[in-house]
Parts: structure tokens; sequence; C-alpha cells
């Protein structure tokens, strides 16, 4: 198997890494030039200076997950349906040089009428369950915009995004709720955390839920330290709670050291298990998606 | 009975109203003279300019209901604690000039641990309630703080509040789901302020639901004019969902005729049934907040 040329392209950043056959990542690079810094047209240019050196050989290969295959980015990859898994993915690449440089569809799914959609998660989620050697699993990608995905049987069935982290920042930086906050959240304080957690929980919705951490600072009920802490409580709480989750249910978290010890505590509430997910993650599932493309010549 | 000077002295605006002792509005007057806009110590001024000629008789009693009296207003007015009727309210009076102006206490009440609180919207309820006939509702006052109230016996006897009207704000002018959206809400499309309720009856939460307004929008299933409505159904939707209803409810809405056409519309989509609320629900309950003073001299 050649090596693979495998980029994670987000809004804000791109990570590049070059993989040998076997998955061993042999060099990695992870520069600050997201979709938005990219002017149009320039696209080209960006990835050859990033990667242009790992792509010399004429039997190089790329892919690329993640923002970059939306209409904002370089060229926009369809959504593939679900159920889907890497064989589907591969199946729905979009070439923007043929058998050289292919973008990985994001996935969409419909629910209620409505559809949903991921860009990048889904490579992250296949291959964090290789690494795990797990076909099924209930994962959380807990950011801006949290994904919840069930897999069985190697691919995604369904999933749902909730805006968690987008709703805390607004109402943080913007809502009634920031003015009695320090400018800087500080460490978590885990007990305001727990305690944000456990509201929510008993709460009908964030919309009254979250109107406590006005009125526990205006009772100095709550300290100001711990009123970030609290309200990150509160918004996570509102999504862990609309899972809906049986007591005991195993919850595989895919992301940051910081969120992932979040999300332990606020499934440990409610009586779930977390596991975490090995880093490298995306690379690995890029790599699955390439072998399925040279299984298939 | 005497005439009554009535304030309703709020965050960003102030009405003041002389009253005739059968509840007769003789005047009125409406200045954006909110207390965000009065300097420390600036009260008794803007009191004065106001209504400074209402109180030269020498039996003048002037009451000021809302954020005036709070810590950031003229005098503070401890909360007085559910269940509150007409006659708790006249007994937690705070007196700026004993005997001719009184400052009308807010409530609060405690459910699951956290304190609740409102200010204002006491004396307009059992206002309406005195308007309406009625000594037993539920009441739902719409807003940037919506206000969900449980009158028994002429008495509220607790209420919570869902920030509903800050979340759109802060979804419409500052998050992702904004920026597909025309820079002015328009007029109310009901046929997608319909649909977002809709989806928010049928969903798990707002984090949840919010991302449908990015989805049908990227998939231009929802036409960017009607796209603030749709956004108006959800949050509207979510703040109805919480009260888990039962169908044939009577609920009394009290608001803007805007805003009122929006719960009507919500309401019928449960089953439940509105009652709009007369005008000058603040001035009645401020004149009989002064009728029990007068009946307990």
């Amino acid at each position: 198997m050649n090596h693979l040329v495998a980029l994670d392209w987000g809004t804000s950043s791109l990570r590049a890494a070059r993989l040998a056959g076997d998955g061993r990542v042999l060099e990695e690079r992870s520069l600050p030039r997201g979709i938005l810094t990219v002017p149009p047209g320039g696209f080209p240019q960006v990835f050859d200076e990033v990667c242009g050196d790992w792509m010399r050989p004429p039997e190089a290969l790329a892919l690329i997950c993640g923002m970059a295959g939306s209409r904002q980015g370089w060229m926009e990859a369809p959504y593939c349906p679900c159920p889907a898994g890497f064989a589907d993915i591969a199946a729905h690449l979009t070439w923007i040089e043929p058998g050289r440089i292919a973008m990985v569809p994001g996935l969409t799914c419909e629910q209620d009428g409505v559809p949903d959609v991921m860009r990048g998660e889904e490579t992250q989620v296949l291959g964090a369950l290789e690494l795990l050697e797990l076909d099924a699993a209930l994962l959380v990608l807990p950011g801006t915009h949290s994904k919840w995905v069930q897999v069985a049987g190697g691919r995604i069935e369904r999933f749902s995004t909730f805006m968690t982290g987008e709703f805390y920042a607004l109402l943080r930086q913007h809502s009634i709720l920031g003015r009695t906050m320090p400018p800087e959240d500080g460490e978590l304080d885990e007990t305001a955390f727990e305690r944000g957690v456990s509201h929510a929980l008993r709460s009908s919705t964030l919309l009254h839920a979250a109107f406590s951490a006005r009125t526990l600072a205006l009772f100095e009920r709550l300290p100001a330290a711990a009123r970030p802490s609290y309200l990150s409580g509160l918004v996570i709480g509102e999504e862990l709670a609309a899972q809906q989750l049986a007591g005991g249910t195993d919850v595989v978290v895919v992301g940051s050291e910081a969120l992932t010890r979040r999300y332990e505590i606020g499934l440990r509430l409610l009586g779930a298990t977390a596991q975490r997910a090995g880093a490298q993650a995306t690379w690995r599932g890029l790599r699955a998606i390439a072998s399925t493309l040279e299984h298939r010549q």
C-alpha cells in the first residue's frame, strides 16, 4: 500500500499528515490556514505550500476531509446519505485531480422531516472505531456543534447535531448572564459544573435553566469565578439529557482533553459510562478510505 | 379614594399615569427614561420632571413598579416571597417618602433549589386578572424573559422565567443561523412560524432543533425571508413544549399585539386556548395595591 497524504481541512485550521501503508504517521503539519483564510481560487496554492513536497511521487494520493469540501471550500463534495461506512464514503469521493487528490464527502441523514449534516466527523468517527476495534457504538464529538452518532455494522446509521458550544459562547459573550462573570473562563470548577449539569437534567428546557445562572448570581449563591463552569454544565447537561441514555450505556467520546473531561463528568451523573477514543482517529479514517479504494482497483 | 400617580419604570422605558379613584386613566405619559438612562442619584429629578405636577396635592400618592426597584434602580425593594396577592405586595412596599412615594416589590419563588424572580410583571398579572374578573389562571407574559405564572385564589402561587426573547436575539444576531437571514425580520410568515413551532414540539431540545434552521437553509428548503419567522417558531415552540399543557388548557396572554399573535398560534397547535388580557393591566394592578393600603388605614 502506498503512502497517503491525509488532510483535515476545517473552517479555522488545517492539519496534514503523511501516512505509511500500515497507517503509521510519518510526518505531521498543522497550520492556521482554515478555509476562512483562503481567498477564492487560492486552494491549490495553499495545498502545494502545505504538502507539495509529499505529492511528488507519481503514485501519490491525497485525501481531504472537512469543510474544504463545503460550498465555501475548495470544491463542493455532495453529501453522502446515511447509513454510510468506509466503502460508501469511498464511492462518493469528489476528485479534484482524478486518481490523485480527492475530497471526502460529508454525510447527511433525515430525521423528523429535517436534514442533518456533518463534514469531517464521519472520517473521525469511523477512524476512532477502527482504533477501538469496534464496529458498533454510540459516539459523541463535543464542540461548537456537537455530533451524536450511532454506528452499527461499521456504518454510521444516523446522527444528530447539537449547537452546544455555540450556545455556550452566545450566552457567555452576548447575553445578560455573561455580565456578572469574570472576563476569562479560568480553570474548570468541577463542583459548579456538576451543579449546572444536575440543574439542566431536572429542568424542562435550557430557556428556563439558563436563567438560574442569573438568579443564583443575584442572590449571591454562586461565586463569580464559578459561573462560567456552571453555565457550561447547564448547556452540556441539556445536550446529555436529550439523549435519553439508559443507565450503563457506554458512550465513546471523541474530542479535546478539556471537553472530554466535561462529558465524562456529565455522563457519570447520568449513570452512563464514557470511553475515550484514541488520538489520530482522522488519520486512521482517511487511511481506511484509501485502503478501500486500493482494494477496489 | 384619592387620585393615584402610577409608574411603570422599566429598564429601557418609563410610563406614568394619573388614575382616578375608580381606576379611570385621567392622563398618561411615556418617556424613554428607563433606569439605564438615569445617572446615579438622578432618580428624584427624573421623577419630578415626569410627574412633579401630579404630586402637588398634599394627599398625593405615587406607586412605582418595575426595575426602578432593583439594585440598579432608585431604591432596592426586596423581593416578596410567593404566594403573593395584592395584600402581600402592599405589605412589602419600600417607601421612598413615607406615605407619599413607594416602590412595589418584585416577587421571588424557589423551585428545584433555585430562585426565580420578577419585577413589574406581578403588578401586570394581578391587574390583568382583575380586568378579566378572574382569581385563578395560568398566564404567560412573553418577552425578552417570558414569565409563566400560576395564580390561585387571587395570589401568584409560582412562576418560571424563560429566556426566549433573549435566545431569539442571540441566535438571530450573533449565531451562524443569522448569517443566511435578511437584515430585517420583516412581517411574520405564519406558515414558517408554525413549521418552527411544530419542529420544536417534536424535538428533544432547542440545542438540536435550532440546527434545522441551518440545514433547511443549506438545502434550500426554507426561503431566506421565512427564516426569521421559522427561528421565532423554534424558540417559542420550545418554551410552549416545556409547559406540558393539557389539551384545552386556557392561557391568559399578556403582551404586545405582535407577540400575543405568535403565542396564540403556538397555543392552538398544542390544543390549548389563549385569552387576551385587557390593556392597562399595570395601572389596574397599581390602583388595586393603593386600594389595599387605603382599606388598611
